[in-house]
């Protein structure tokens, strides 16, 4: 039927009997407010659908389903074998290997002795193993949440205060490890979505110059002993202008429950911090995991991998392990030596476990020039040239917010660095939702297809008939602006119809398409457009509204107001009720 | 074209060629990029293109726009005659008698002398009169921002400490005038449009409880009075138990300027409630002005109308005035009574001056139950019952936003009601933001229209094509959500098909239409669908990305790494490439 109606519009004979014919606009079956509320509730916390698998099992089987999901192990352990082990072994060698320099650095980047640093890539690992939901991530203490770990706990309390700001640090941590669980189970977990990717990118790359910049100053001496030593060949140079790594301490973690500050002005304090490296340390997580399951094709269950995060940071925080989350470089060794799942890092743990054991005297040899180096190669890897470029090419605003982040981290602090960053992500939304964007249509030659005439050139304005589209659900954010560029497109089309002699515009057709949801303010917004296009004798006419745009048009009494033969199910239906008879042949 | 291609898919034969004469997805023309930033800015800052007037005109011609825009009474001015008087002096002498009761009331409300309500009833209005663009406005105290005002300000002195509560009412009304002036020129007025229409309805209806059932307890007496007069006529009655107004003080309002704190720690205070207060005595006002603006049909400049606002409370706030805004019951009335123009407030001035100069000792002797029976048939007003119903109606959670409000002020405290009408509204932005709505599409019966299947119980799905519908522009805050959403369709499609052995799902079409726009985020999010979709041997095509957005594919490099082929320019062009052969006859 629409078939033969586009043939006339087309050029051919116009039947206006025909357009009655034309297929009405659905009114949805009224929903009760129970399940209409219940499916908000349900896309708004659980559109993935967590307990999808326990409908209709048996009780016992979904015991061992919910133990399943909140330790995966069960699950993939059953389909273990000696050949995904072989992998999981190499990389776990691996990543231990390059695990233990890296711990030693960022435990001084967040100011606490070598040895907590390798607390944290023993406890920690072994937790995620059991609970976490990635194949790939290799877990630890990164180098960005160590820095500013060291930089919040820093502004508290001086790191000279050796005691007081490890409690503070343990106390960080397992607050830390609550806001990750509270998240998660809470179902929050799309509150880190806020922090935009151009301000991670800019922020991550910030923070490795900073750190980069903090690294060389300890390979500087090298550089100058290896100069001195090829130029000045025949003098004795003494490498005693090295610094080496200060001792370590044998054994494994010590209990540090009793550490935490659960009152007194540092709990408030502990609390705030641990809230800030929490989230971070989660956005750097999840991004990573994101990834890599992605690569892999398997899904990443982002509340269920909070929860992981947070517990393993709560245990921790009671057995002498700051904040620990995935770490980039790691997992990404990880990932190319071959790892299958999660066994990597228990592989990781074991190895950490003896070093600590045995071994861990030897480190103190180790010129901080080295510990340096490995530290700069890892975080070079945050420093991401190609995404700033496509963002740069992609959108102009989320190139400002990258680059307001990384000058922030690099001219200032981490903490403003952060402040930007997510200043400008909410910027970035109050943008979105005060000043959608609005089109003029025209008619595509030879279709009955209706496109914005600033993206096709070729579409022609209907004469009399002005076509509007408006592009975000109209919300109080934005009711009144959409009110006032729907009229100030019609000024301006009313005075370029005047200045060309023009027939008179006198149908307003607002394609509602994009418009996916209206709230009282956009119903009143319409109310006044509709009164204003009363005034200037200009009907207005909707096309396409929504599912809950016209279940809403309808209880308002909008869709009575302005007559419900107004209302058409596409741009085409409405021009044909409405072209002017000389178009007629 | 569309016509021909139109009645193919209507069930005749299918013409592969044909499809590659489809209009293509118009690329607009790179634009430059001090261009496109030039376009935003206006679009955020400027909309409304302040400057269209001064366009070509002579440079003296600028300055007498440039005043007339600063002072409209110079453009309105010159038309007025005795006609528009004589609406505009009855208006005036009728908002006069019902301001002077009330300005004495709500002074108490803010615990402050009578004699600064009907100061703030003078000097105000006349700077408005000269300012302002509304024609209906009368200004003066109002109840709501009266009552909050008090609130506040008794939170940090209490008001028996008279001087230093007055210095510091002057030093909040100084402030608020500052934070309207400065929103008008920064052109941040959209920010106002964040307190939503549901969350003020409520807080309304809240406000006028509160201050309802405090001037119930000044008419208490009055109504025993009455009773024990009817019951007990023959005893004398004495009638001192009624309360009268204190002493007004004779004379207009002194000087208050070096009353102001601009040192100290009442700075600061005086500051933030300042910017409270300022901030909805804005939001009261411009509700007000936008109504009365629609009803009569002529526009109001929300920016220049805050310069206005915020200039008068700044003259205001050195005249001992306290912060003074649109009132709802005094508009109302000038409204009714016939006003014409802003004279109707110089006229009241006029006869508050007349009022404070001679006849103010005469109020001493008006009980205060009258005063409160005014007030309270002014704020039943803002109590619009019906506003909830249709709230009720149209969107449940813009009725949680309003009874939220609502019950806030009345149980807790205005300030507590505040906060949950704003913490509502931006739960509702961040809704709209985070969790945009999808919707799968079938072909309406007859058409080659594709229209949400939910909404239209007649669509009918095109075997081993799944077609999804995103309602929102794809930005960092949601877009994993809509991957992992459009993934879940799929995957219940795919269930679906599987138990009723249909055609297995080939192609993933996503309608683009309403995608208004697209940034870094979302094209990383685009990239892991299409991968994923790879792994699983299923084309992904897009129908009619909008202007912005294919820019940003192509710029992205995304349009060619799943061919440009695969971008149609309606739904149904690329159902008739792909749609499977055994629908051919």
């Amino acid at each position: 039927m629409s078939g033969e109606i586009t043939d006339k519009v087309g050029g051919r004979e116009l039947d206006l009997e025909d357009s009655q014919r034309v297929h009405k606009v659905g009114v949805p079956p009224k929903q009760k407010l129970s399940t209409e509320f219940a499916a908000t509730l349900k896309e708004t916390f659980f559109h993935d659908e967590p307990l999808r698998h326990f409908k209709g099992q048996a009780k016992s089987r979904q015991l061992v389903l919910g133990l399943q999901a909140l330790f995966p192990i069960l699950d993939w352990g059953r389909d273990y074998n000696l050949s995904k082990f072989r992998g999981d072994l190499i990389a776990g060698l691996t990543i231990a290997s390059l695990a233990i320099p890296q711990d030693i650095g960022y435990a001084k980047l967040a100011n606490l002795d070598p040895q907590y640093g390798l607390y944290s890539s023993f406890v920690p690992p072994l937790v995620y193993a059991f609970m976490g939901s990635s194949r790939d991530i290799a877990i630890g203490p990164v180098a960005v949440v160590s820095l500013l770990l060291g930089t919040l706990l820093q502004n508290e309390i001086d790191s000279s205060n050796k005691v007081e700001y490890r409690r503070l640090a343990f106390t960080a941590t397992f607050f830390a490890g609550i806001t990750q669980v509270t998240l998660g189970v809470l179902r929050l977990g799309f509150l880190i979505d806020f922090l935009s990717h151009a301000a991670i990118v800019g922020f991550m790359a910030g923070a490795a110059i900073t750190i980069g910049l903090q690294q060389l100053k300890a390979i500087a001496p090298l550089i100058s002993v290896i100069f001195a030593t090829l130029f000045v060949f025949i003098t004795h140079a003494d490498m005693h202008g090295v610094a080496i790594v200060n001792k370590i301490k044998k054994g494994v973690n010590p209990a540090s429950a009793n550490q935490i500050y659960f009152t007194g002005g540092y709990l408030l304090k502990g609390f705030r911090i641990g809230v800030v490296a929490g989230m971070i340390a989660l956005t750097e997580s999840i991004a990573i995991g994101r990834t890599f399951a992605a690569v892999k094709d398997y899904e990443l269950d982002g509340n269920k991998e909070m929860v992981a995060l947070g517990t393993m940071n709560i245990i921790g925080s009671m057995t002498s392990c700051y904040v620990a989350t995935g770490s980039f470089s790691r997992t990404a060794v990880n990932f190319a030596a071959g790892c299958n799942t999660a066994v990597s890092n228990i592989v990781m743990s074991f190895v950490l476990l003896l070093t600590l054991l045995v071994i861990t005297p030897l480190f103190k040899y180790t010129p901080n020039a080295v510990i340096a180096s490995i530290i700069i190669s890892a975080v070079i890897g945050l420093i991401d040239i190609e995404a700033v470029i496509l963002i740069w090419k992609i959108d102009k605003l989320d190139f400002i917010a990258c680059m307001g982040a990384f000058f922030g981290v690099v001219f200032i602090s981490v903490e403003i660095g952060l402040l930007i960053a997510v200043g400008i992500s909410f910027a970035k939304i109050l943008l979105q939702v005060t000043r959608p964007r609005t089109a003029l249509l025209g008619k595509l030659p030879k279709t009955n297809v209706y496109r914005n005439i600033q993206q096709y050139p070729d579409a022609t304005k209907v004469p009399g008939i002005l076509i509007v589209r408006v592009d975000s659900a109209i919300y109080f954010s934005n009711s009144n602006y959409v009110k006032e560029r729907i009229l100030r497109w019609l000024i301006d089309e009313e005075e370029e119809v005047k200045a060309n002699k023009q027939t008179r515009i006198q149908y307003l057709i607002v394609q509602m398409s994009p418009v996916t949801d209206i709230d009282t303010s956009g119903i009143h917004a319409l109310k006044e457009l509709y009164r204003t296009l009363q005034k200037r004798e200009i009907q207005l006419v909707l096309a396409n509204p929504g599912r809950a745009v016209i279940d809403k048009l309808y209880a308002s009494g909008f869709a009575n107001l302005i007559g419900d033969n107004k209302i058409f199910l596409t741009v085409a239906d409405a021009v044909l009720a409405y072209a002017p008879k000389t178009e007629e042949p």
